[in-house]
Formats: C-alpha cells, sequence, structure tokens
C-alpha cells in the first residue's frame, strides 16, 4: 500500500492511491497516518479495504509529509561506502547517529526555505524507514519486523551551520522545511528489499545523486538493531540511513542552493518528491 | 501557577498545586498541559480560576513529566563558566546544541533505566525552559516573551556512548527514562530572575552539585534567540541549558551511576525530583 497525508498544512487528512494511482480519502477509516495506526494489525485491517471504493480525491490536492506526529527523526550519517570514499573519509566503526528537529518536515513538493543567515544549503537524498512496532534492544534478525514501511526523505543540511556553529551537527539539520518527507509510505510488503534500491537528485535538471541502497554501509536492519540498544524506536519515528555521493558539498566547486532552485529527487519505488527554495 | 500531570504513565491527566500544595484537578478545563495550552491567553484564563475550588487529588497519585506531547528536547552543552574550568575546556563561542530524544522523557520520580551495557551512566541538574509561543528569528529582547515556563530537567547522560561511540552526542542522551522533567512547570511570571536561581544535585544523600543559573554562560534568553535562528521552537518544547560543576564523570575518581542509587536534585522554585536507579 501506498499511504500518504493531503491538504493544507497542519490540517492533512489520511489517504492512500488506489489502482490508477489517484488519491482515496482514508479519513473515513482512521484519523491519520501515524504512529497508532502504523503496526501490522491496523495495516492488515486496512489492506482488506477496496481502495477503488473509498472517496476520490481531486487531483491538485497538496500532498503533505507522509507521517504525521513523528516523536523522533533520526538520522544515519556517512553511510555509504561510495560517499565516504569520494570524500576521503574513513568509514564510521558503528553508525554515526544524529538527530533532526521533527519541526523540519514539510511535504514533499512544499517550499523549501533557505534560512536568512546561510550560505551552505545542500540536499541529501535518502531511504527513510518509518517504524511500525516499538524496537528495545532488538537483534538485527528481527529488525525489520519492526517496520511500517519505506519513503523518501530529503536531508536538507546547511553545511556552515553543521560544521562550523561550536559542534553537534543538529544547527545545520533542523531549519523549518528540512525534512521533506513523502509522497508516500510504501508498506514494507511492497518493498522486498531495501538493499537494492536506486536513488536520485537532480537540481534545476542536472543529476548530482545517482546511486543505491545496495552500497549503504549499514543496513537497515542492522541500524535499527544498533539504535534500539540506545533508545527505544517507537511508532511513527522516522529513520533517514543516509546519503550516496553527489551532495553539493562534494563538487568541485562546492555547489549550493540559492532561492529559486529546483530540486527533483526519488528513491525506486517510493515515488518522487520536486521541491524549489525560495528565500528564508 | 505551578501546572503539572499526574496519574499513569500514559495517561497523565493535567493539574494545577493549590495554595497548600495538594494537586487540584484541570481535566475539566483542558486536555493535557502541553503546547496547545501554553500561549499567553490560555494560561490567563487559567490564573482566573481559584484552584481552592477544583476538585482535589489523592495525595498519593504519580507525577508525570509536566508537559506532554513535547516536540523537541533541545540541551545546550557546557554552558556554566564554573563547569568549563572544573573540566579544564575552553567556553564555547556559541551555544554547543544537540537534542535528547522526546521518547526519553519520564517524571520526577519515576525509575531511572541504566542501559543494559552501560558503564557510565551520569546525572545533570539543568534549569528547562518551556517554550509557549512560537519562536524563529526573534531578538534576545523579545526572546523570553516565547517562554511559558520553567522545570527541572535531569539531564542524564551515558558519557561512553556520547563519547566513544562513532560521533554526535545523542547516542548517549536518549535512553528511555534519561530525561527526567518536573515536578511542575512553574510559569514565567513566578520566576522573575531565570539567571538566579540555585541548583543542587545529590546522589545517596552525598551532594555533588550545588550550582545556580548566575554562571550560566549564554543566558535563556541568548539561547532561544540563538536557536530561533536555526530552527523555530514550539509550544511545548522544552530546552535545557546546561549544567553546573559536579557531574560523576568530573569527579576523582569518576563516579556512575549504578542500579539503585537514589538521586535527589532541584531548582529553587521549581520543585525537587526523587529517582531511583534500576538496571534496564
Amino acid at each position: 500500500m501506498k499511504l500518504l497525508r493531503y491538504g493544507f498544512a497542519g490540517q492533512e487528512k489520511p489517504g492512500m492511491l488506489d489502482s490508477e494511482g489517484n488519491i482515496r480519502d482514508l479519513s473515513g477509516v482512521f484519523e491519520d497516518i501515524s504512529g497508532a495506526v502504523l503496526g501490522d494489525d491496523r495495516l492488515e485491517a486496512l489492506r482488506a479495504l477496496d481502495p477503488d471504493k473509498l472517496p476520490l480525491v481531486s487531483g491538485n490536492s497538496r500532498i503533505g509529509p507522509c507521517v504525521g506526529h513523528v516523536g523522533k527523526f533520526v538520522c544515519i550519517g556517512l553511510n555509504y561506502a561510495d560517499h565516504a570514499a569520494e570524500s576521503g573519509m574513513k568509514l564510521p566503526e558503528e553508525p554515526i547517529v544524529f538527530f533532526k528537529a521533527t519541526s523540519a518536515i514539510c511535504g514533499p513538493n512544499d517550499a523549501v526555505e533557505i534560512p536568512r543567515t546561510s550560505v551552505k544549503t545542500d540536499w541529501e537524498v535518502e531511504l527513510g524507514v518509518v517504524i511500525g512496532k516499538t524496537a528495545k534492544y532488538v537483534s538485527e534478525e528481527d529488525a525489520l519486523n519492526h517496520v511500517a514501511g519505506y519513503c523518501v526523505v530529503n536531508d536538507l543540511s546547511e553545511r556552515d551551520f553543521q560544521m562550523h556553529r561550536s559542534g553537534q551537527w543538529v544547527k545545520g539539520k533542523s531549519a523549518d522545511t528540512f525534512g521533506p518527507i513523502g509522497p508516500w509510505l510504501v508498506t514494507r510488503d511492497e518493498v522486498p528489499d531495501p538493499q537494492n534500491l536506486a536513488m536520485w537528485l537532480e537540481v534545476n535538471g542536472h543529476r548530482y545523486q545517482d546511486g543505491s541502497t545496495r552500497t549503504m554501509h549499514f543496513s537497515v536492519a542492522t541500524v535499527i538493531s544498533h539504535l534500539s540498544q540506545f533508545m527505544s524506536l517507537h511508532p511513527g519515528d522516522i529513520i533517514a540511513t543516509g546519503t550516496p555521493p553527489g551532495v553539493g558539498m562534494g563538487q568541485s566547486p562546492a555547489t549550493y542552493l540559492k532561492p529559486g532552485d529546483v530540486m527533483e529527487l526519488g528513491v525506486e519505488g517510493l515515488g518522487r518528491q520536486r521541491l524549489v527554495t525560495v528565500a528564508g
């Protein structure tokens, strides 16, 4: 299933894609796409519905972030072997973990604000993992049973804020609109191998990132198991699993976003985002 | 006003202290103590009530975390001049910012779990700031107008996870129960000078921390203004503003928590916490 949220920002309603790719309204079935409904039992009940019989939503509705009420937005740094090689950096011995502010979350086609004092706003296409069942001290073998599904994440990053403003990356990762997620949450039954998905990102039509989750250093299962030793993961939490080569910082010369730029990005089977940048 | 939440974990009801220090039930007035009710107008309406006329709650109710549905749990590192001197570290040029997982939040007298592989679980008494109004690009002069009130925070930290597990402090800050907040949210009208509050922490009756917010390096106003340049702060967000000297890591020899230890801590005018540690 492809679950989504549509409507004005902050007032999104739940929906799902039908067999033709149209949005069907789910608000008669449950209140929102959020942690409370992402367990296997609720998703199973949803699967029994015939989407083609749900109310059709007009095609020009805004698509919002695909998960509401996200508790944690966890990110993994430097998790692609080819990206590490490109940067001349050693792969970490354990996943590097940081958080993005949940207030950075926005829809997949929303305007992305460049912060007022930003000089280095950068892009990062990533595979997002949406937790469906609480994970605490889980093994790698059992880890994927805690996943509700997957989505596209753009882990926007201000490199100067991240690197040069007194330690800890969070300052460069948390601006409003720095976390577009979606367009949809694709349930895990439709993603048989999360470690073999093509992913790409273009700015103004130029392809900068062209990778695959095949070169991910710590797999989704490893990441979930590892995180769960340090904190509980709850339904509706999102994990952004790192980015392949081709970020702006890695270009020669380095290339950053300016107002009016158009980012287009996607992950195989999970849909695409189209984001225009604006001055913050 | 002293606002609080009482009852079983995850099912807390809103309450307030009356003139005798008893808990009065607020659930007839609003649903929860959370961002939605922390604006000046809602707090003003609450102030018009006579707490002594609200239903009395039995004295042995569990007290939960004083704010529900926290969106962000922002922390400031190395923010006390005397703590920096004690550690032989230079004060940062700008506030060091990191996040704790909101899933770490617990009540002021709950059991604190020592994570399974922990060897260095440590304490940090801090002044917590609860946001009441959205803050985005706010000046220092205007910053405190965005505060709903203050509370005690214990920023529990696993030093090995924080320092030696592949970068970014979040791994050592986010375990379940590593964020006791409360007992109450004291509204800002009752805290005329947040930069002059005594604070202390004892473990098993030994006083380790005995400081004051006077020695805070970046003031509450500076911290709010600074953060708001990098991310929006929303009602219900909590900022832990750093700890004074006397953490376990700073003892000679270093001293860490083990199951069965009792932490007692408080901030002047904001109440006290009493936490017993257990094996995770």
